[in-house]
């Protein structure tokens, strides 16, 4: 199976918040940016796996700060650890406000994606390789958050 | 501060899946899913507080199950606790088959939103009064989930 | 052939009335409810049938009282009758006013639904029993709403 | 009040039928016609009566035929006859198959609009001016159109 | 090969403009109104030639004045010269205010489009037959216009 | 009037081709990606004007290469020069076959954006600075690009 640098896969999506967007504060709805962040979670997954990938969980997401009409989103996605079938993706979102240039983080998540095959059967996807200081800690935190993620699917059942 | 049920802010969203929400696969994006149960837990606290509401977070999410074009989806959210200004939202999603009649489980999560003034300033809501087996079993845990939610948040910064 | 009650098949669409919707005054535009009566409305023909369904009729529509951005928009729908391979489907629509949390009636209206085979041609349906004693109206009066459609549909040719 | 001939409004839209127009079969959903009429029929109104629109009613809609992914759909309509606040407007819904050149009749319908001014109230209209045959017919008819609307009406309350 | 006059694939499209097609100022996005065109100019394509048809280019557009919320936009399309697989279509459009009754021209431009078979190769298309003055003009011009499409192409490269 | 670096106002969108974006073949609608280039172009020019702006103009589009259903679309824009209230804007479009890794140039551009004010006025921008190689190049060749332009509108005229 093949090795990944993580830079070959990362994605970048800047796109301006539109009305239909946003709520009658003039305030994006959390809805609009989860979808977002799973469409860009699932550009980059598809790129390191050359495969179609599905959604198997997303881990919670703070918004941390509103975006508002007019300005424009910005998300951010790279692979941060493989498993046989599945990919942890980690995804951050700045908000730009275009008038001020002034820059604020809304939110960031972990996502897991599942390589798919054409019959819809989970895939084995190639090895991701870690190359800068960043990437490199969050795949080295990645197997306390998996077991985290476990640990709550128990407790559900 | 008023109390008021938590029957009196339910609020029920069938919908047919349709091509634009799907992949290759035909299969659901995750990411729809996300933005339907915003938007139907932004209506329920909305109903709850009379007031515009934003989401300040949303719990992980595990997607059980998928689902497909031509399905009915069919999500389901209720106000489980109130704090100040805070209402946490329980909602959860079942997809049909309409041509087998097989209805299945496909995921379920908690979001916490606030009500807001018209300058977009936290505004307080009433109190939630839980009926039945169910809602209380809901409104008891709700502390335990908030401080996993404060102690996940403060692991990040 | 099967008999399955009437609330077997009851579909509730609650959606929030986005920018998009709405003219300059920021009142829905009578297109996007119609479109949302004839989504629910298939909804509920393809569970009572299992099959996929196509609109034959829909009849006169009155828009009693308007709805804005910011409203719910609540979507009842169930079936009333059934033919041999047509339904005929009750919708009724409700505007809430969530920041006052008054509710009006917008409209009704009854479809006719046809079920299809995979072919595309009309499929046999499960009776249908009306259980409630508004369904039991409803059931009663189909056959005359069906001759004053056949009449009209004559006037025309 | 000014005089305007029925030609000086027509307004007619052809359109591309894309795949999120359609079903499973392929086929348009009954709700995307009827979104469309909607507009084609509020902005044959507003060009008569220089004024936003409301929709305040539209008679049964029978589908005669069907419309599939990738055929065109031509909606024309035109003022038929005025009241002092309220326009009737004929729609008529063509499918051209663009593969075979072949067209077909999908359907027909009459909506009232009601023209409004800025503060959301009835507002009065020019007179129309039927001049071909066809126009006069559809305008002689008109009031027979209006009664029977009326009485249906009645009998609902 | 048939030979088809201009007048026999010529479309019309005229719509509402939707707050989600304008920015800030309340005025539609280039982006719209050249999805638009490129919507108008594929059905006029497919008209002639009874064939799916793709895009090769796009002459440069100037959008001399804008079109707002509200406002009404007419497209309306032609197809000026056939080659073997190609067409040149010319599209025009306006914008109505349809409170004051003003009409605009908002812009112009030539579009080639070339007919496809099932397979996704050219596929040849009849001739077309220029009839009125304005559209023998433009038929004679045409291979001017080719010529400078020809020669910017090869600065290009 | 500040000098800004061509690097500071960069936009790069990456996106998912879903099915409404395309046609019968599943290729991509040439007016899906003219949209898509105009939204970037925008995001580019109001990062580096703090305005909002409108498009005066797009330069013609050479569709090299065609899009497909599931692949990636990578739209990056610069701004490569500044007049006093306009910019030109060069945007490239790439599209990857994410199952194969393969990516193709699909097209490129110019648009001239202006700067509005509050009122929709044109409003002065910074000058922009170009950096690389590439840079220089483009904001040398802009005057021979914007001489074209206006001799092609006088053309028209
Ligand atoms: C949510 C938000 C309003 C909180 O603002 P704040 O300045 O922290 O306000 P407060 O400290 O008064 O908190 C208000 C309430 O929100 C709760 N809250 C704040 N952040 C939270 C989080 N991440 N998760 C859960 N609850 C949170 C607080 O506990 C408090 O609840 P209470 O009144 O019931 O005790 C603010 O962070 C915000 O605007 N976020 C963006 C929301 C948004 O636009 N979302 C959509 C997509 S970006
Ligand atoms: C509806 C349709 C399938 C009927 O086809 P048909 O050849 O008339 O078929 P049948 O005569 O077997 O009729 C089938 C059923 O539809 C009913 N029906 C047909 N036209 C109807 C109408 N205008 N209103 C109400 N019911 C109608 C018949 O009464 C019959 O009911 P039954 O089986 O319960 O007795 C056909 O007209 C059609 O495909 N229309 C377009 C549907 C569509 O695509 N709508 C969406 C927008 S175009
Ligand atoms: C249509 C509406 C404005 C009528 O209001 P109203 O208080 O009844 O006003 P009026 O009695 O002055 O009637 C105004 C005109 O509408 C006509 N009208 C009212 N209801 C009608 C109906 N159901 N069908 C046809 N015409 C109707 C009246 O005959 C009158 O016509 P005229 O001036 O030519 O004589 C009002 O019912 C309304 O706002 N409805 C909702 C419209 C809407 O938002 N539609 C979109 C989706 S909900
Ligand atoms: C673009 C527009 C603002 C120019 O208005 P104007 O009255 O000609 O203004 P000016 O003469 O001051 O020109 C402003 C700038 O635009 C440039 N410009 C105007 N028309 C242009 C065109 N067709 N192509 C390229 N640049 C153009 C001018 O050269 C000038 O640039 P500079 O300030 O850098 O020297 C005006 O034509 C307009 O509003 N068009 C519609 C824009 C729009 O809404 N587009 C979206 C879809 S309709």
């Amino acid at each position: 199976m093949d090795q990944i640098p993580v830079r070959c896969s990362k994605v970048t999506q800047t796109r301006l918040i539109f009305p239909p967007d946003t709520n009658h504060l003039g305030t994006i709805f959390g809805g609009k940016v989860l979808a977002y962040i799973d469409e860009v979670a699932a550009l980059t997954a598809m790129k390191h796996s050359n495969a179609i990938v599905v959604t198997a969980s997303i881990d919670s997401v703070n918004f941390i700060s509103t975006a508002r009409v007019g300005e424009a989103l910005t998300i951010e996605a790279c692979v941060t650890k493989t498993g046989r079938t599945s990919m942890e993706v980690y995804v951050k979102v700045f908000a730009d406000d275009l008038l001020s240039g002034e820059q604020k983080m809304t939110t960031e998540s972990f996502l897991t994606m599942v390589a798919m095959d054409e019959e819809g059967r989970p895939k084995p996807v190639p090895h991701v390789i870690p190359e800068t200081e960043e990437e490199k800690e969050l795949n080295r935190t990645a197997a306390a958050r998996k077991k985290q993620r476990e640990e709550k699917a128990e407790l559900r059942t």
